[in-house]
């Protein structure tokens, strides 16, 4: 379907991209700041956190995408978020930007910034403007591991991948980089996301497919329920493809373009989610036969944030009980009599309460590194899906004995 | 302001109760069946759950709670739920009824039936009828404790509790029993309540002011966030007492009458947070200076429902970070640099970002068994009150290694 290649963030045309250690993480091994920036004009699109929270750097962002029609990457620093730090820290965000918009020769309204960490200190300016100046200067087609490196905090491995596909006979790429699922640790909040590509398409459908893919995705996944003061999915469209440039969501290419940009940014979700803390199983929710996409969402979620749903995966228990009640909380519409809930393959609940399941075919089903649950409501013909991982005693450990 | 008095369901004039011991149950030292009676005709009010699955006797009692304006009592089995049990459910729980009302010689519309433990099986009846012969047998007025005992799943201390207090002259009794907060227990739903009074106040009067108190006490707790399938609070008023009948939501007796059984159920609720699965902290959250009440308690509950944030009272760690993240994704209104946090009496984020709190003192406040979180949101008069528990390995170990 669509071919997985190497090359990260910098796998689509025109795209550079660096990860350094400037000094804000206190292990003295760690890359803390990256850059993403393309050679030639692109344009961008982002979503951003929902917490009344938001961080200054969420804001500055919002503010240059909508005041710029050009706007060429990101710089990102990891170990401190610029979170509940107020004008200070916009002015910080701000003169992070003019840091790099300097250096590489643009104007001062073409960048992103993001910061991800602990929430509530100043940013180290000292350390962070030497750095984004080392950064720019090791910008390269090669560095994108180096990136996805210097944007992590708690995650225990970097998250990447590229596609490649055609539009019309043109070869597009579209590529990127994550981070940590929201709150995936105490003060660590954030999720992050950096995508870039060489299609040509309009900043409008760039948005549009980025929100329909976001929300297929990123917003489909969860591993302790909570939502960052940072979260923040950006992307860059270039154009460098030559592909005939998509100016409708009519057109196939469009249909096309936001299907690949699904593939890839579920393919960092499901990164982010097998990255969990302590988690040990991927968990996949399916819920079919909703009422509508709404329902069908709200039921994936419920089961999927049921801390006794997570838990009871992680004892590789087939406690159907325990997902009909997160149903029944849900908001989804359904009737329990007329519900059908399978393990893997091993139906364990059926119409007309029929529950004389195999128990040791169910308790196999259970036994992997990946579990799939799939539930039919049987009241109409929307579909969801959701991922999440099990809930261990590693995560109390990991979130109870860190301290601030 | 309130008298404690023992007691608990049969503290109120009238009333009698018994728990018995039928065998549902496979430990053969627990009790497993409870009756409460009252002698004379009474009036009841209830809540039940707003699951979707709500169980059979949920649906019947609500038929009952309709179509009689006399209810006396509740027949209640422990170690089976009745739920997801469909028609067979309802004609158990219905068996249930005529069986108790029979023995007891009143009408067969005039009580209710409740059931709490494991769900998707249907009710041993063949131990239950004879098990309410029993306890019809056992009705006293000393027998409350019995009665509570016989309602726990795996709740590891009984909970009652009475108050009395005087309407104009007359001294009035509140008494009540509960179990386990909902989903304390992998297919152990169910958070169960069962109130006396022998205060005389007209049916709907009774309904609006149990529905107040409960919105206040167990609709604001928390132990993972889950709503049982059989949820179900209810309240018995025999009007022994002789006060001067509470006819009108204006006068001051209602109000206090409110308030008194508003009292008991947050105490009530307050021992259901304390036996929360694997819990060795209660928290206690206040959120004042909200713009209306429903933000007020969003507030609360992003706040108690967060596992980052009760997995960092366990640890003991003054995390504010994560309070602020979950006031973020509450819905609630606020402003991040107009906001204080307390914990216990230790500002530990205050106005214009402050934050240079005292570590030590804030470890020390979240050193005993009682932890307060107080923040004050900076945008109206309206609070809210919220009580959860700390979440640990213990609860892991509970929740992932039962199996069904």
């Amino acid at each position: 379907m669509y071919t997985e290649v190497t090359g990260g963030v910098t796998a689509a045309r025109g795209f550079k991209a660096a990860g350094v250690r400037c000094g804000i993480k206190q292990d003295q091994t760690k890359k803390d700041l990256a850059i993403v920036f393309s050679e030639v004009p692109s344009i961008a699109a982002a979503t951003f956190t929902t917490s009344a929270a938001a961080a200054p750097p969420v804001h500055v962002n919002k503010d240059i995408l909508k005041n710029s029609a050009i706007v060429r990457g990101i710089v990102v620093n990891s170990g401190n978020a610029n979170s509940c730090t107020g004008e200070r820290g916009k002015e910080d965000a701000r003169t992070m930007i003019r840091t790099a918009t300097e250096l590489l020769g643009i104007p001062a309204d073409q960048f992103f910034a993001s910061s991800t960490g602990i929430i509530g200190e100043y940013l180290p300016m000292d350390k962070i403007v030497p750095g984004i100046a080392e950064a720019v200067s090791q910008l390269s087609k090669d560095n994108h591991a180096s990136a996805a490196e210097a944007i992590m905090t708690t995650d225990t491995v970097p998250k990447e991948n590229a596609i490649t596909f055609t539009l019309d006979d043109t070869e597009v790429s579209i590529g990127g980089m994550a981070k940590g699922s929201g709150m995936i640790a105490p003060n660590m909040a954030t999720m992050l996301s950096y995508v870039t590509t060489d299609a040509d398409i309009t900043q409008p459908l760039l948005q549009k497919a980025l929100r329909s893919a976001v929300d297929k995705s990123f917003n489909c996944i969860s591993v302790d329920g909570d939502t960052s003061t940072n979260d923040m999915v950006g992307i860059f469209a270039n154009g460098r493809a030559g592909n005939k440039k998509i100016v409708s969501e009519q057109q196939p290419q469009y249909a096309r373009f936001a299907d690949a940009l699904e593939y890839l940014l579920r393919s960092l979700a499901r990164k982010i989610v097998i990255d969990g803390e302590g988690a040990t199983k991927l968990i996949e929710i399916q819920v079919h036969g909703a009422e509508d996409e709404e329902s069908a969402r709200k039921a994936c979620k419920a089961i999927g944030n049921s801390n006794l749903f997570k838990t009871a995966v992680h004892g590789e228990d087939p406690n159907w009980g325990r997902i009909v009640v997160a149903l029944g909380y849900s908001g989804a519409a359904f009737d329990p009599g007329k519900l059908d809930i399978y393990i893997g393959d091993v139906p364990v609940y059926q119409v007309n309460y029929k529950i004389d399941f195999n128990f040791d075919d169910a308790r196999r089903a259970l036994a992997g590194d990946t579990v799939t649950v799939t539930v039919n409501l049987h009241k109409g013909n929307a579909r969801a899906a959701f991922w999440t991982c099990d809930l261990t005693q590693e995560y109390i450990v990991i979130n109870a004995h860190y301290h601030t």
